[in-house]
């Protein structure tokens, strides 16, 4: 049973609640996620967006490069860290009944992590839950995001 | 027939190979998600991610706030906008098949629109999308994104 505290509106017209979930249910759910959405900062101090694979170990999340670092769009990633260690990381899910929306955000604290035996347990854990890391270990590095603060909600 | 260049690596032993979309083909693709990753940037200047229902008018992508403004997650999200403007969004899909991967990325500009008259168009879009908008309309505000740029990749 989730323990949930009421959060937003429910009109009278509607069966369901919104509710936020505690950190236990965020990260319950989090874990279940395929894919997150890592938003990181850019040298204009934007926002800069890109879907990632993850793995848990502990309160940290794991991410890792799992393309040729001349990509741009992965250096910009590093880049970004190196400048600012302060990311969030977004699992949503969507369908067409609302009643079943949810999403846990994890707003953490990020670094990179290249030595081969810090690597090894997080790229463990990926290929634990990917079958295409078991086929094509990824090179590294790995980033690791230790979480300062959980947040979910689900519409009921 | 998509007009794509080729990026990232392609092991001999995959058959598929990551392309970039371009500006046509990254638009088509973001319009037929249903939900969006909105990135803004916080007061600290860290990344604060939130899903989104969106639809497009032109070359503007169109978000409404569709929850009680009390609501302090909502808030949050009109404050940053307010300080910062520049805003990315993600739609990506997932699927266990990586080489069915792709994703699309907006940067751009946004701004908050609350005049019942500039709301009209937009809220109409948003309805004709998601049929929740018309059994219960949102009551605003919307917040318009005028793209900057536009970046698509897909995986084969």
């Amino acid at each position: 049973m989730e323990t949930r505290t009421y959060s937003g509106r429910h009109p009278a017209d509607r069966w369901w609640r919104p509710m936020r979930l505690d950190r236990v249910h965020c990260r319950r759910r989090f874990e279940t996620g395929m894919v997150a959405t890592l938003g990181t900062i850019d040298a204009a101090g934007s926002p800069h967006l890109v879907p990632v694979t993850f793995a848990m170990l502990g309160e940290s999340v794991y991410l890792v490069v799992d393309q040729k670092p001349k990509s741009s769009r992965q250096l910009a990633r590093l880049r970004n860290i190196r400048r600012h260690p302060a990311v969030s990381l977004l699992v949503d899910h969507y369908e067409p009944d609302w009643a079943a929306l949810w999403w846990v955000r994890v707003d953490g604290t990020a670094r990179i992590e290249a030595e081969p035996t810090v690597m090894a347990m997080p790229l463990q854990a990926l290929a634990a839950k990917y079958p295409q890391y078991r086929q094509e270990p990824p090179a590294g590095p790995v980033i690791r995001i230790d979480v300062d603060h959980w947040a979910g909600w689900t519409a009921s």
